[in-house]
C-alpha cells in the first residue's frame, strides 16, 4: 500500500495543474437546460471523454434518443459515458457515478464574478459546476492520474458512468441503465456517487440514506367557471373552504402527519442509530440561523436530524386555480387543486402511502358531506433508499476520511432525493455509498457556487485513499 | 298627464331613430382601462354633451386631474360631464347617474361580430355597451327627447352626472361629488341609477339594496426565503399548514360565517321582508343549471336570494406566496398571505367587521401555538347600501313599470357592490334608486353583449312614464 504521506505531497504538487483542470472544466458553459447551451454539454462529454482516455480508459458514448422542449422544439439529448479503466479479472470493480452538465448561471443574477471562469478569492473556487458536480469528477481523475504517475497498482477496475442530464432530471438514464444490467454494469461491485455536501463546512461525512417523495394533487370542483364573490357568495358551497379543511387535517400544529396509517409504516429507530445520531457534527444554532426561522419544531439535535432524514414530512406547497397574485381579486375559484407531498423513509413504499392518503381523504372528504366534486390522486412517487453503512464498502470510505483527516466520517443521511443511487443499488444489488467532498456552504444551484481549494484536494487525496482501500474491501 | 297609449305609440314610431343614438354611441370605442382608447371616452362624453344640449340641456365638463398607469404613464382622466335641464324652482329635481365608459372588446376574444358596431340578430342588439352603460343614458334621452317632442311639460328638473371611468373603479368620480355637495347636488330630490339588470329574462324590477365588501390579507411567515421541502420539512413549523388550518375555522361545511359577533350585527329579517321575498320571480333551477354548480346551499328560493342579498358571506379567494403553478414543485413556502372576504348587509359596518375579524383570528393564533409571525390586516372596506324601498319614489318607479309592463316590478337587491349609489345617498341624504333595463342575459363585461330591443323600447317607456310619475311624487 502507498505511503499516505508521498501520495499527499504528490497530489499538494499538482495543485495548480487540478485547478487547471477545473478551469477548463468550468469554461465549457454545460447548462442542461438551456437549448442553446445543448452543445456544450456534448463538448463537455467529449472533452472528459478525452481525459478519461488520458488515463489509459476505453469510452463509449452511448446514445440517448431525443427530448421535446416545452416550447415543442426536439432536442438531441446528450449521450451517456461509459468508462472503463482496467479489465483485471482478479479485481473488483467500482462504478462512479457522476455528472457533467450544471444549473443555469447568469452574471447578472448576482455573481460577484463570471459564473463561466473558475476565479479564485480567499481560498474558494467560484463557479457554476464548481462543487456540483464537475469538481468532484475532476477530482476522480485527478486520483487516478496521481496514482499512476505515482506507479502505484490500483487495486481495482473502474467503471464511469457520467451524465449530462442531471440538472434537468436524468432524463433516459435509467433506460440506458437498465439496458446494460447484464452488460457494463454486470460485474460492479461497489457503487460510489460524489454528487452531494457534507453536513456543516468542516467535518467530512459518508451518506446512506435518502427519503423518497410521494406527491399528491386534491382537487375540488364546484362549477363551470369562475365565480364573481358579490353576486354568487352565499349560494354556492365554495371549493376553498373545502380545500383549506381537508389540507388542515393532514398534519397537526406540531408538524406530526395526521394520515391513518403512516406512522406505522416506518422501520423502528434502533438504540444504534441513535448513538449514530448522537455522534453526528450539528450546530442547530447555526442551522436555525442559516433559515432565519423564527423556531424549529424541537431543539434536540438528534430529533431535528431524524426528522430530516429519519422520518417522513409532510409538506403543503400550494393551490392551483385559486388567486395567487399581489392584491385583492374578488372570485370565488370554480376549480382549486391543493399539492401536498411526503417525504418517505424505510419502510414505506409509495404504493402504501399512496393507499394511507387516498383513504384518509375519502374519509374526510365523507366526513365534510360537501356536493362538490373531490379527486385525489398521487402525481409521482419515488422511494427511499437506504445503505447499509456497516458494509466493508463504507469502512473503506472511513477509513480514508480517517487517513486524510485524522476522523471519523459522520454518518448522515440526505432529505432530498438523488433517483440514480437507488437505480444503482437495484440494478447492481451492490452497496452504493455517497461519499461527498464540498462543504455546506458551497451554494450549489445558487449564485456564487463554489469550492474550497481545500475541499477540492482534500477530496482528491480521500478519493485516492479509498480507490486504494477498496483493494482490502471484501463486499 | 300624457295618455301611455300616445306615448307609446310616439316612443314605437321612433324606433330607428333610437336604434341609431345606441349605433352611434357603440361606435366611439370608450374603453376607459386602456390608454390607446382614452381619447374615445373623451369623444364619448362630447358627443353624448352634443345629444344632451339638443334636449336643451346646460351641460359642464368637470375636470378630473390625472392617473398613473400600472406602466408609469401618465394619462389625463376624462371629464365629468354634469347636465341639468329645467331650473324651475316649483319642481322637484331628479338626478340621473350614468356612465359612458366600457369595458374592453375584441373580435378575437370570441365575439360574433365586431363589438363596436352594433348588430342586430333575433329582435337583439349586440355590441359593447348596448347595456352597459350606454343603452340605459341612451333610453334616458330617448324618453326625454319624446316627451319634448309631444310638448309635454316635464314635471321635473333633470341633472345628470355621466362619467367615463365607471369600468376603471371611477377614479376621482367621489371627490368631485363632495366638492359639488352644496352646488350641483345642493337641490336633488331623488337620484336614480340605470346600470344593472333584472334578476331574470321578463320580469322588471327594482333594487334597492348592494352588498359591502371587508376584504382581508392573513400573512404568515416561517424564515426568510423558501425551503427545499426534502432537504428542511419536518424541521419548521410549516406556514401553509397554520394558514389552511386558519381558513378552515372561517366558515363550517355550510358556508356559515364562524367568526364572533358577525351575525349579532345583521340587522333582523321583518316578516314584511319575507313576504316581499317570497313574490320573487326566481326560477332557482335556472340559476343552479346556469352555474352548472353541483348543487346549491339550499333549495329554498328565499333562503338563497337572501344568502345573496341579505346575509353576510365569506369567501377565501386564495393563497399568495405558495406554489400556484401547474405541475409539482417541491417548496415550503417562506411566507404566505391568504385573501379572503367577507361581503356585508345592514346594519354591518367595515369598521365593526375589522374588529371582529382581526379578534378572531387572534385568537386562533393563540390556539395554534405557532411560532411564525402572524399578521391579519384588512385592505378595504366598503358599507352595505340600503334604500327605503317604500319611499314614493319606488312607487313611481313601480307605477311607470306597472304602466308600461302590467305587473308590479320584483324588489331585490344586489350581492355586488355600485359604490356611487351610497356616495349619492350619503351626499344628497335622498332616496336613490336602481331602476334596471336590460334582463339578466344582457351579458355585460362578457364576449356578445347585448341588449334586447324590447328591453331597450320598454326602457325607454319605462324612464319616460317615471319621470312623468316623479311629479306626483312626494319624497
Amino acid at each position: 500500500m502507498v505511503e499516505f504521506k508521498k501520495l499527499s505531497e504528490c497530489i499538494e504538487k499538482k495543485q495548480e495543474i487540478f485547478i487547471d483542470r477545473l478551469r477548463r472544466a468550468v469554461e465549457i458553459p454545460s447548462v442542461s437546460a438551456e437549448a442553446g447551451h445543448r452543445n456544450d454539454v456534448f463538448r463537455m462529454i467529449d472533452w472528459t471523454q478525452k481525459e478519461l482516455e488520458k488515463l489509459g480508459a476505453t469510452c463509449e458514448q452511448i446514445q440517448n434518443g431525443k427530448q421535446e422542449m416545452p416550447d415543442g422544439t426536439i432536442l438531441d439529448l446528450p449521450p451517456v459515458l461509459f468508462a472503463t479503466l482496467g479489465q483485471d479479472k482478479s479485481k473488483k470493480t467500482l462504478c462512479i457515478y457522476g455528472h457533467l452538465d450544471v444549473q443555469p448561471a447568469a452574471l447578472c443574477d448576482g455573481w460577484d464574478s463570471d459564473p463561466f471562469k473558475l476565479t479564485e478569492r480567499d481560498g474558494k473556487l467560484y463557479g457554476r459546476g464548481s462543487t456540483d458536480d464537475k469538481g468532484p469528477v475532476m477530482a476522480w481523475i485527478n486520483a487516478i492520474e496521481t496514482l499512476q504517475e505515482m506507479k502505484v497498482d490500483i487495486p481495482i477496475n473502474i467503471k464511469f458512468v457520467l451524465e449530462g442530464m442531471e440538472e434537468s432530471g436524468s432524463v433516459g438514464l435509467d433506460d440506458i441503465l437498465i439496458k446494460h444490467k447484464d452488460s457494463f454494469l454486470s460485474d460492479v461491485e461497489f457503487t460510489c456517487i460524489s454528487d452531494s455536501y457534507w453536513l456543516g463546512k468542516s467535518k467530512p461525512c459518508l451518506a446512506y440514506g435518502l427519503r423518497g417523495l410521494c406527491y399528491y394533487c386534491v382537487e375540488i370542483s364546484v362549477c363551470q367557471q369562475d365565480l364573481h364573490s358579490g353576486v354568487f357568495g352565499g349560494t354556492v358551497h365554495e371549493g376553498m373552504a373545502d380545500l383549506c379543511w381537508l389540507m388542515s387535517q393532514l398534519i397537526d400544529a406540531e408538524g406530526t402527519i395526521k394520515i391513518d396509517g403512516i406512522h406505522e409504516q416506518v422501520a423502528p429507530v434502533t438504540a444504534e442509530e441513535i448513538e449514530l445520531y448522537k455522534k453526528i457534527d450539528f450546530d442547530i444554532d447555526d442551522y436555525r440561523n442559516d433559515l432565519k426561522a423564527h423556531k424549529l419544531v424541537t431543539d434536540d439535535k438528534v430529533k431535528i436530524l431524524m426528522n430530516r432524514w429519519r422520518f417522513p414530512s409532510l409538506s403543503i406547497h400550494g393551490i392551483e386555480g385559486a388567486f395567487a397574485g399581489p392584491g385583492a381579486k374578488t372570485v370565488i375559484p370554480a376549480k382549486v387543486v391543493g399539492k401536498f407531498s411526503l417525504r418517505i423513509v424505510p419502510d414505506m413504499t409509495p404504493k402504501a402511502v399512496d393507499k394511507c392518503v387516498i383513504d384518509y381523504l375519502n374519509k374526510l372528504w365523507a366526513q365534510r358531506k360537501s356536493p362538490n366534486q373531490f379527486k385525489v390522486y398521487p402525481t409521482k412517487g419515488s422511494k427511499p433508499w437506504l445503505a447499509d453503512y456497516k458494509n466493508p464498502h463504507y469502512q473503506a470510505g472511513a477509513k480514508a476520511i480517517k487517513t486524510v483527516f485524522g476522523t471519523e466520517p459522520d454518518y448522515i443521511c440526505e432529505g432530498g432525493s438523488i433517483p440514480v443511487t437507488l437505480t444503482f443499488q437495484e440494478l447492481t444489488q451492490k452497496n452504493v455509498m455517497l461519499l461527498p467532498i464540498g462543504a455546506c456552504d458551497d451554494m450549489a444551484h445558487s449564485q456564487n457556487e463554489k469550492i474550497n481549494i481545500t475541499n477540492y484536494m482534500d477530496g482528491t487525496k480521500v478519493l485516492a485513499v479509498y480507490l486504494m482501500e477498496l483493494g482490502n474491501c471484501s463486499s
